[in-house]
């Protein structure tokens, strides 16, 4: 059996990055390396290191728009309760999450689409600069492209993470087609926690030009 | 660009399935297909086919303590979360997560333990049937584990599946050793949508025999 490490509690974090760093494939893009490698600490699969796309210029527009005090949208409770709330609210930011609105279910019904849909034009009605984390529903994703066509929105980023076997590839690869900013993880897999660990992530990069 | 599939909203959880049952690497234990099948499903990584370890007669014990109204014990407000309510609800049983509490951060700096581990010393005071969802830290695993030895805890089904690099493999490995009733993603990978995944599959499974 292995055996366990002695690890400080405060040290855990870092005694994490310094192994999953060792152990990257291949060297990964300097700029993106503190979220590709936050995607993997939260998940465990090196695959992300070959996956994570991001659009040009994606950095400078997300951190801006955090700086600006962005509104993060999820389509899950569990991506919002994923977000460090703490570092939301020192950069003047707020996370919103719209699924379970009973004027969502409303919508979703009487229009026969998903909740993850409907919840995406409640979100397009909101103000200043969004940022929305999709780590679950392609439908949103898709409902995002739609939107993006129509010019009825201009996301300061989309995080595109869905995970899962109808219609996720191709809602993301719609995604990266639009030229909207985005970061989006290729293929089948991301989640919740994805989506989490990359607005933290930029939360993180924030920080640490402040400090 | 693979093209979008049109799918009924309600049928995409169907669809998901059938398209990830097709593609199963080999077969599984049939007693527990719902399970792997949903955590799969939740992840997209077709890894969870051969690392989840279930103990002997785990799932009889599992929804024995579900139909006695049993708690779910969660390491993260996410695995909280990913916890479908309205099924809990159903069946008359309830989560909770200690993590946040201020007695815990108190207690965790006290004794120089992590909250997640001073949050599973809180919930062994419960009374009834407990289940503990584990999806992020070793150190409520290991915490477990120690309750456990010292006959602290009797706890109807513990799920281990946290995820990372510092001592995730060897605490999991911990917990399948303590002889008690569990379900366990071997290996590094796991999460909070993965313990989320887990308790929603068992919830399921009960409803089903009921219907």
């Amino acid at each position: 059996m292995t055996e366990l490490e002695f690890v400080e509690p405060a040290k855990i974090e870092a005694r994490s990055f310094e192994i999953l760093t060792q152990e990257l494939p291949h060297p990964i893009d300097e700029r993106y390396a503190p979220i590709i490698k936050r995607v993997i600490h939260t998940t465990a699969d090196f695959d992300y290191a070959d996956t994570l796309y991001f659009s040009e210029n994606v950095l400078p527009q997300a951190l801006d728009a955090l700086r600006a005090g962005a509104t993060i949208v999820t389509d899950t409770q569990m991506a919002y309760s994923g977000i460090n709330k703490p570092a939301l609210r020192r950069h003047g930011c707020e996370a919103r999450c719209f699924i379970s609105d009973p004027d969502v279910a409303a919508a979703a019904k009487a229009a026969g689409i998903t909740r993850s849909a409907a919840a995406m034009d409640k979100a397009s009605q909101l103000g200043g600069r969004l940022i929305f984390a999709i780590g679950n529903a392609p439908t949103a994703l898709i409902r995002l492209r739609e939107l993006l066509d129509a010019r009825s929105l201009q996301p300061s980023l989309i995080i595109g993470v869905p995970v899962g076997f109808v219609n996720v590839v191709a809602s993301k690869e719609q995604i990266i087609a639009s030229g909207a900013p985005c970061i989006v993880a290729r293929g089948r897999k991301g989640g919740s926690s994805v989506a989490a660990a990359i607005c933290n992530a930029l939360l993180y990069l924030l920080g640490r030009e402040e400090s």
